[in-house]
């Protein structure tokens, strides 16, 4: 059966997913696009369902959704429900991965982010691309309403948000587990913290970040972990932060691949 | 006298400035704001004619100003040339710097920055604030229709075009400069050259970056030069020119420091 209504209870189903709370309440949320589908997918992630339009298919997203739960859908519903420009046809409902501090105690967790005070869920898609890039293990993000699950946070991630376990926690407890983890902190400060260059960066660490706008938190700033600082020629708001956490993860790499080597 | 028409010569002329071709033209550019203002004349710029508009000053941009050839406009004419939001009432016309390959010549210019294709005036003004972080002589932009002087550009720089030299011309030329220049060239490429972390950077060095959706066309990448790849433990897309840019210039200026240290 078609569905060429967007009043058919699937459909409204999948326009309330649009928002955070439904979301929350439902414990599902939406991919869009093939791309991320797939990616979804291939990080093991549970889909539900997957809506397509018959005539938008091709070779790849047939082959695609050809083992999953499928519904056939009009192009007139799927315009109504998907929120992508150039989308390909594709929207899939998955299962929020129900990521907690417990399951992360089990796994050997030795690099993490943390993120307090993201403002915009591109700024947190483009430091998941990072987090990736440089094989970090978990990312914490603190004191702010963005939904990693969230349509603009998928796709400013390039999917890397269905890679990395991403927890959404308080202050407290994140710091609670980077004691028991045994992750040395180390708070990214815009002046006056060691200069990265003279930073020694342990195994297990946790790299703080705050927002462009505010920075750290006194929560953070009072309790007197290390502080590090890029060390910069410029006029000193130079860097923003999806740069100045690449320029930070990288150096630490670089010091882990060192020491492999000698 | 205050300007209250949009229809004054001066303002036709401000208007008109928008245009890139009227901006070569006349050899002059706008920069708006009391902040980019302030930072172009920090870096010398010749500043012909500042316009205010008197509701909107305060203490600052009437000292700023004070030196500055001004001309008071209404609220209304400045609605009209204004091109930024949240504006702050002030817009400078500025000469464009003469910049070329001859007077870098007689520069002493170490490490330099090369851009082919660049995209979006965005990119340029996120490459530039890095470029200015880790002091970088000079940035040369080849292959793309983008200014420099246009005021996207001026504003995603946050100022730092005013400061760095940055010169658009022919990939020849270019080249030719580094060989007599004494850089060595290093071709950023996505897979396939060493590693970033076995890479040895010389003192006097240009990185050669291409754009994020073509990378370096042929004319650099026939021709020898040393090849780099930032590790990745990810899907390999992970990073943006921006952030590859910074991690990059980051590690070459950590050596530096480092021999400087030894």
């Amino acid at each position: 059966m078609i569905i060429s209504s967007s009043k058919n209870p699937k459909i409204k189903h999948v326009s309330r997913l649009r928002l955070r709370k439904y979301r929350e309440r439902t414990g599902s949320f939406l991919v869009e696009g093939a791309r991320e589908i797939d990616q979804a997918l291939r990080s093991s992630l549970v889909c539900q369902e997957i809506f397509f339009v018959r005539e938008m298919l091709n070779e790849v997203s047939r082959k695609l959704i050809k083992k999953q739960q499928q519904q056939e859908i009009t192009l007139t519903v799927f315009q109504k429900i998907s929120v992508r420009e150039n989308s390909d046809g594709l929207i899939g409902i998955f299962e929020t991965p129900d990521r907690n501090l417990i399951d992360l105690t089990n796994l050997s967790v030795s690099r993490v982010m943390i993120l307090e005070g993201v403002e915009k869920p591109g700024n947190l898609g483009a430091l998941l691309r990072t987090a990736d890039a440089v094989g970090i293990d978990a990312v914490f993000i603190t004191s702010t309403p963005i939904d990693p699950y969230s349509p603009n946070s998928i796709r400013a991630s390039l999917g890397t948000v269905f890679k990395i376990p991403v927890i959404s926690t308080t202050n407290q407890k994140i710091r609670d587990f980077c004691y028991r983890s045994h992750l040395k902190l180390f708070l990214a400060v815009p002046t006056k913290g060691t200069s990265l260059f003279e930073t020694k960066f342990p195994s297990h660490f946790a790299l703080v970040l705050g927002s462009e706008s505010q920075g750290l938190s006194s929560y953070w700033l009072s309790l007197g972990d290390s502080r590090i600082t890029i060390p910069m020629c410029g006029t000193g708001d130079s860097l923003n932060l999806s740069v100045s956490a690449a320029i930070l993860l990288y150096e630490a790499w670089r010091q882990m691949a060192a020491k492999k080597v000698t």
